[in-house]
């Protein structure tokens, strides 16, 4: 039964308030339990000029990248070892742990750390999660991972969950936990 | 500077409406990039015989549970072994699964499957992070968690993330990962 | 999927309020072909001293009366012959038309027109509609009649429908069309 | 002193978006016996990539045909007896009831009976009303007759009145009422 | 034509409020050229936890004291001498020029100044006017004088004006302009 | 805290929106003391086709010039004596009083007044403040005057205001007070 009216600055694109609808609607329906299907979302754009603030005008900001889009594009240029292109989304101070590994700062250390551990590792993804908390945005990813061990074996339906942290658009933080070591042992 | 009104039918509470608030106001500021204190939230509430749908008039429902409670709650009656309350939180079909365990499907089949791993084990929260998805909410729960192992040597700083799925308030699916099987090796 | 909100001076019982809403909705579906389960109407309340016109705050109207229910209990009262009560129901101007009666200007001047014309007579509704016009409301009934002609002959299935235009919650016209010409040919 | 607010999704023409605005004016002067110049209403369109239901983005339908016009149309076309055009304006179940005539399903039927009735029949309107039901909408026209009778003679100030119920832009049901039997007589 | 909706948190009072939706209407009018009485103010309270701004609940302030009202009563404690009372009104840093008197900056050295120019001094105001400024309210108050010059001749009709400069309800500067030279000359 | 909304028919140019916002958020916080900050205006802008009130469509109409521009341009053209300039924004009865002048009717009783007084005098505005009343705009302008006497001695730094009334867009009374009697004496 709940209607949501958005005012907005008139300039972020289809995809973004289609997203924002979206997200609007379920946490809506998540926190007073109505149906989705009851749920309507009314986004209003204003120009810059029909908006002030304080009496002033102000401007659109960008909006901020799908973080799922973001986060699925980071682990395909992980898993294809495209180094270059994972690091444009990680934030300077980036740190990632993985099972065992203590914080890693840099993907150049990932690639040591990993290389008495497995000859390669794919993901399969089951379920994406976001989380939007006040200040950064929270991904989750977990499926299964197949492979093989440094000695050729070839591994599969090994459990993994990846926590992203993202701020501005980039990665500040990646926490993963799977089951390798349980399949290892 | 997006603002938001949302009509409600009166009868939800306070703690309800602020958590709507916020997280509302963290959904907007994560997709648009505004900042959280340009990001103001109206909620409107309406007497159930001044909103109709359809030329009806409309009852209000209850509201979901606080996710975040909810899985607090029932995390501190498993650690407490309270299983006769912590099972009130769980759906005739709860399903969970544990590094190795595949699936359970009852908290007795859980307690008998960890007898052999530890004595007992505590969790230490580090973060909670609450995903709103189209018909259910999911609620990923990370940390450290400290115990005894069988021959009662102590462990902790083992990280674990817990990842719950919920509907119409109560769990559906736990699904676990730790770093156990490292710490053991 | 229209969404219509109403501002409106707090004091309108409940009764208008649902009425008001179920005929908006009416006209929206009308007009629109949406479907009235898809119409939304939010009635947004305000006390006198939060409302103004020309910077002067305005006092709320008392509302009309419903018009279906004035002219059916102007039916009920004129069938019973409690010509009192039914003429309180009545403008000034009332004027009235029969088939075959030309205009009438008192319901006396009814009583004596129609006496040689039928004993008595019942109406049996079929369907109230209301129609509004800028100004005015105006009623339609339709259904059949049933009764006793002048030699005690009884009649029924005869077709009528009245057609009343009211203003300040008085019957300024009534027309009324059947079909006892027919039947009594 | 009322004031509506209607959200539409874009697209609907001038035409339409005018009728809406004097019928909901009315509807709210006649429930409110506010006077219509207080009365604004003010719609506010939007784009279909700015209103979602249920998160999912809707698609404007095509309004409906204005019933009034429709109407008149139709009783054009019968007047002239351009059966084919007024053909169009009847759904599958049409059915009309004339003064004596029972219930007739199709316009050679109409045709047929009142062969000996009028050699030909004119209409002028007096007023149209239009009731808006859920569902559906009714129609009314009322005024007198001119015309000529079997046997040459003309006749006219012949009172009748036609009620018409709409859906999906086509009649599926006239019903009429007049004085020619009183007239005759 | 224009319509203007302010929320507010609930807690100012009816004066207030009233007083707002003059002063709103008049800026719309003025600006735009509408006439007043086709201007309407929907003011719509929100009790506090129905309100938030990043998130967070914000409580509603005092309100600012009427700037005519004040300005008034300040006058009326100079006119009657109550310096203790006209005192209140002032800030820290108030400031004041009369016709030749340079900058004065506390009611004492008025009294002093004012001594040898005349015995006594009334206003008779004919209009105050109050403009709007980001971050002080400047209010305008002339008319006429009347009184008795040092040797006891009594004077009226003496044009005045006086410019009082208001912030967080105390005044900070009052410049007074008056023909009291042109009177004595 | 505040959030204003404003309906207007489309047409105005940014500088009367941008004017508009000013204006309001200093009025809402001069009233309220929110901060001018913490409020903000969202002007929404209809086609005429989207507003009627008493169910007619309605146009927009011109918008009001911006009062401080054309007191300022008045004064400029008064200053360099082009009168036939300055007539352009009088209204048919205008009345302007100054020191000892009396009610004077038009410019060139002013220049024939003015004349034993100075031989010139320039302004140096510090502060012009609107104020907005119910019909009409009063505009004040305060400063200092510089010039020559008429024995073409200088003299500056005399403290001066006008007051001035608009409506419809004119001029219909200045008033002038300022010191130059206490600066000749």
């Amino acid at each position: 039964m709940p209607m949501l009216q958005v005012n907005l600055l008139r300039g972020y694109n289809s995809e973004l308030k289609s997203r924002l609808s979206r997200v609007l609607t379920a946490v809506i329906s998540g926190i007073t339990r109505a149906k989705p299907e009851t749920i309507s979302v009314w986004i209003d754009e204003f120009d810059s000029d029909n908006y002030s603030r304080g009496g002033q005008v102000r401007q659109p900001g960008p909006g901020a990248a799908d973080p799922e889009t973001l986060v699925r594009d980071y682990l395909t240029a992980m898993e294809q070892r495209e180094l270059d292109t994972a690091r444009r989304y990680l934030s300077e101070d980036f740190v990632m742990t993985f099972p065992g590994s203590g914080d890693l700062t840099s993907l150049n250390q990932l690639v040591e750390w990993s290389k008495g551990r497995y000859r390669f590792v794919k993901k399969t993804v089951a379920a994406v999660n976001v989380a939007y908390e006040m200040g950064e945005v929270v991904v989750f990813v977990n499926g299964t991972l197949s492979g093989e061990w440094p000695d050729g074996a070839a591994f599969d339906s090994v459990r993994f969950i990846d926590r992203f942290e993202i701020r501005d658009d980039h990665l500040v933080r990646q926490d993963v936990w799977n089951d390798l070591a349980n399949a290892q042992a």
